[in-house]
């Protein structure tokens, strides 16, 4: 199986994660999406990470529809591992904080940060690389915040974000604080139940992939790789 | 059943399209987001429309959600008329086409057009009202002829966009084409083929609640409800 990602696409994560938690290995492509790869538009016109390739050539784009799609191929063999629960109820509350990282908290800050701190450093002027926007920082890092209290109030009454049991919501979360964490924007003394949250999913050998990533000429912040942060 | 909508949100057009093919008619309620009531944030934190809320009180949130909601409860009575196929490859592409038009084409087309011409008209100062960029329009107008051409691509080969049937992937395209043909923005002379898809699904009994609408202060484009346009 062969995964195009990219190390600070967020969405990318999650699928990297996921695999992980299935005991999938793929062969991971790095891509660069502002370069509109022609062989890349081909496997998806839409050109956006992540893009699964199939052993048999079957593509599969986009985090949200890879998610699904392993769920619906494998998700029977992970048993009560399940990333997305059966049960009808269980299955809109997984979906809704899933889509609440993917989008809103991808909008509001991980998207923002990661354009503005990294993207526009590496890509050339021509594909609108320039300097960072510190207005556009500033919010995205006060934005965080109210995510962390979410995250903190939902886990005063769950074991994990959706429910009883970790899903696609804690994955989808974990993947966007990385990146974020990556940067060293992540507040960690905003939310106590947040945090020991984020330790325990940190802690997984699926995540041990994703600490040991290093960006060349961006190191990560001191506490990223950490599990005792 | 009761759905939270509103006339301009294309999403919300999707669910009554789909609801409209299943033949059920919700209670509808306008939801103006950008006033942030108290009682919406209680249905859904994340307070966009469309929000539906089942006759037993259980809520589901956002226009994907609900898509895939409906079809787990109620696509078997649908049959071959199924939005969301049962086939593994099928449903990747029926949900591929999906996002890219509750995504993509919400981006760069339905959303900007939306926003500058609808909502900050309507919305007072405080909330973002003032009015329109017109470079922001200029841009989306411009964006709509590929999506366009992509449809009349697609249907080169396949009946419908996704495959030789129906699915949510019209129901996505059409609603969020709707809302801008509403504004008069759909260039018809771009491509013939996505004009007889556009007039096929137009025609159907689901579209004509959508045909019948008129905003006040704000009629719709004289092809709007034309179904020979």
């Amino acid at each position: 199986m062969q995964l195009y990602h990219h190390p600070f696409c967020a969405h990318s994560r999650l699928i990297r994660l996921a695999l992980g938690e299935m005991g999938i290995e793929p062969e991971l492509i790095e891509e660069h999406v502002w370069e509109r790869r022609a062989e890349f538009l081909m496997l998806d016109p839409a050109g956006i990470t992540p893009v699964l390739v199939e052993n048999d050539g079957f593509v599969v784009p986009g985090g949200d529809l890879i998610a699904e799609y392993l769920d619906e191929t494998r998700g029977d063999h992970l048993a009560d591992r399940r990333l997305l629960p059966v049960d009808l109820y269980a299955r809109v509350e997984v979906r809704r904080l899933t889509s609440w990282f993917n989008h809103k908290f991808f909008a509001e800050v991980s998207e923002p940060l990661v354009r503005e701190k990294v993207y526009k450093r590496r890509m050339p002027r021509e594909f609108g690389g320039g300097p960072p926007e510190m207005s556009i920082i500033r919010a995205a890092r006060a934005n965080i915040r109210y995510h962390l209290q979410y995250i903190g109030w939902l886990l005063k009454s769950r074991n994990w974000l959706a429910g009883e049991r970790m899903s696609y919501a804690d994955l989808a979360a974990a993947a966007h604080i990385s990146v974020v964490d990556y940067l060293g924007d992540v507040p960690w003394d905003e939310d106590e139940g947040a945090k020991i949250w984020y330790a325990r999913i940190k802690s997984r050998p699926a995540f041990r992939p994703l600490l040991a990533l290093t960006v060349a000429g961006m190191p990560p912040a001191p506490c990223y790789a950490d599990l005792d942060f």
